[in-house]
């Protein structure tokens, strides 16, 4: 990633997020990773992203030295109607120009108030000025319209300055209708734009990985590796640049696919869960999960997944011993004398799911996720998964580090999820299960 | 926020997250905003937060410009064991310092290796080397300590440059154990460090808050207010500094209590699940949930609160409508009817999930989260949730607007919990609920 970034002629972008309520810790900036990823996909590579708030002369300033720097310059936020919306006088002051009134954009803005039964205030007047050349973004999902003008970098070369409304829902869809195109036509070089190729594994950790694919790893071979690891899926990616170059990133994904083919999730989809549904969805089964310790998460991730309601039957979420015993018929015996979190429970909630849904296969998590409730023989981060088919049930004991609440929880449904993955495709002897004890 | 921030003496900082993954789009960074927050309550601005890639040398440069201005710089990140982390060798080149061997923390990650039966390989002992004259500042969850360094500014006047660990489970720790302390001590002015009082409201949104509270909302005014809008909750903030703050702030909270008296969620968890979880306990009342289109995650947002399991005794998510009739006892004549996402469908459901769990309240969520599935009658963002207690159920229909599957599953979570919150405090008259049907 990073390599080709660098042995490339300068196309590198900068982009600024601009508002007060960043810096307050309201949320994190989500536009910088999503237009970082884009770009780089069209040969443009982001260098870096600057978080800074709603101060007119300091953003001016910033915007002064990105546009000398850099061949585009992309800026999100502060194009509301309040005052504290200081981008499009910022942009104005960095290029030089005056703001102008777009009658086009006010009659839009007019019509798009008028349709919700409401007036225009004055501080919406704001939001049909531009800075003077730009060319106006449509905004089909807010009142707030973006724009682009082209820029003099420092060596006399043209680039582009844009600015684009904060909400993701309102920024994503104008990126890609007004300025992924112009970007395209202005600034890509064709045989700079790379190839991409992806392949995400389980149950391998970065290291392993290293030790293992070492010769690829070479910042100076081709094509470029890049990795990078989310919550327990390592994702590999191949890029490379020219002549041939969707041949090299090919092969290069079929060696990693060989070499790890006992770890594979996909090289369509990264995430576990969407891998998980397509796969019950080509083999025709459907699924239930029974969970304690992850609450309702592995329910809520696979039901992420638009068109989950095919393979997805039930879920149930059995905090209490009371409720696992009354709702999945785990009998009481097994908890008085195991514990719930234990095998023959995680076995017997997995049954439990499959019977009482009538699904194929049945997942049940049961473990301590902490800060409370850990014990010198269940420590906070022992999580015990069991899985339930027509054959009967299996189960697969695990001991997170003590990375927080959270952060188990999170492990916990990635390895569910992977569990289920892997008794879809007939392959758990690839996993560390146990049988039913 | 910003008012403060810009009257105050120049104790300003700047964040820098390392990481190609940032960059590469593979996960926005959480550290920045949980600094800037967290440092305003110290009375510390965090004026920028820069997001750049694993570049030892422009990492250096970038870090010796920032130390020439700021009091405090803090990185995230490039803390770990391979030739990509360069964060403590940019550091070390920043401050014009050799990089030194400290044996402590070599032992400690040594002995952390060994408790999980493994040995640390030839980049761990990178983890082991800290810029000379640095404080160590442990890990106690993971193999990256961080540091912390004196720096001058340009004027002469001391500083400090701290480097963290990446992930926020090790970042956050070792921020209040070992950071936070030594800027408060070296640092914060106490007669800058501001007093914070914060107030959550549910339902009213952030143009109707500014009309009702217009006069508090002059940057000149003391307390300066901060408003901030989260999935449909507002979170207020009041900050005042010097002789009589906090009664100037308490005084503010109370007086924006009493004018939302019908919106207020807390003063003390921004969180709606957090609140209610915590009332519930107070009451001494259990839950149940029934989710269709939230699938999960309203139990999932339950059960992330830590002793969540005082209060909440089950979730069923009953995607298909056989399984709202099989498990929740939904009647198969209402569904056939009414369809799914219906009001009596939604009354069904919380009656279901409370009468199979024996809890005190049924919560329940049906509804249309699209991307497909949505009707002209009943389109993509309707939902209908059911509230039922001993006493019978009632229903509240939303029509969220097409933000998205993401965006309309997370605000019908939030609303569900809030009818929950509002029916433990005997107030549902305030909310637009109606009868059963």
């Amino acid at each position: 990633m990073s390599g080709s970034r660098r042995s490339a002629p300068r196309q590198s972008a900068a982009i600024v997020a601009v508002g007060d309520e960043l810096l307050g810790g309201a949320h994190p900036d989500l536009n910088g990773p999503w237009l970082a990823a884009e770009l780089e996909e069209l040969g443009i590579a982001v260098e870096h992203v600057h978080v800074v708030g709603d101060d007119e002369l300091a953003l001016a300033e910033l915007l002064r030295e990105l546009c000398a720097v850099h061949v585009l310059v992309v800026t999100s936020g502060g194009l509301g109607p309040t005052p504290d919306d200081v981008t499009r006088h910022a942009a104005a002051r960095a290029l030089g120009v005056e703001l102008e009134h777009h009658e086009p954009s006010w009659s839009s803005i007019v019509a798009l108030f008028a349709e919700r039964g409401r007036v225009p205030t004055d501080g919406n007047r704001r939001q049909a000025l531009f800075p003077a050349g730009a060319t106006v973004l449509e905004n089909d999902r807010g009142t707030a319209p973006g724009f682009v003008c082209t820029t003099e970098r420092a060596d006399g070369s043209p680039g582009l300055l844009a600015s684009l409304p904060g909400p993701p829902g309102e920024l994503q869809p104008m990126a890609r209708a007004g300025l992924f195109p112009r970007v395209t036509k202005d600034l890509v070089v064709e045989s700079e734009r790379p190839v991409v190729g992806r392949l995400s594994l389980w149950g391998i950790g970065e290291s392993d990985f290293a030790a293992a694919a070492g010769d690829w790893l070479d910042r100076a071979t081709d094509p470029v590796m890049g990795v990078c690891a989310r919550a327990g899926v390592l994702v590999l990616k191949a890029t490379s640049k020219g002549d041939g170059a969707r041949a090299r990133v090919d092969a290069r994904i079929d060696e990693m696919r060989a070499r790890f083919a006992s770890r594979v999730v996909s090289s369509d989809h990264a995430e576990l869960e969407e891998t998980l549904v397509a796969e019950l969805r080509a083999a025709g089964l459907k699924l239930a999960v029974a969970e304690s310790c992850t609450g309702g998460r592995l329910a809520g991730a696979l039901t992420d997944v638009p068109g989950a309601s095919a393979v997805f039957e039930a879920g149930f979420v059995t905090y209490a011993d009371r409720i696992k015993s009354s709702v999945l018929g785990v009998p009481e015996e097994l908890l008085r004398t195991h514990g719930a979190v234990s095998a023959p429970v995680a076995a017997a909630m997995a049954r439990g799911a499959r019977e009482r849904s009538g699904a194929d296969l049945g997942v049940s998590t049961t473990g301590v996720a902490g800060p409370d409730g850990g014990s010198a023989e269940k420590p906070v981060g022992l999580v015990v998964f069991g899985l339930a088919t027509a054959d009967g049930a299996v189960t697969l004991t695990r001991r997170f580090p003590a990375v927080g609440r959270e952060r188990i929880r999170r492990y916990a449904v990635q390895q569910a999820l992977a569990l289920a993955l892997w008794a879809v495709r007939g392959r758990l002897a690839e996993l560390d299960i146990q049988p039913e004890a």
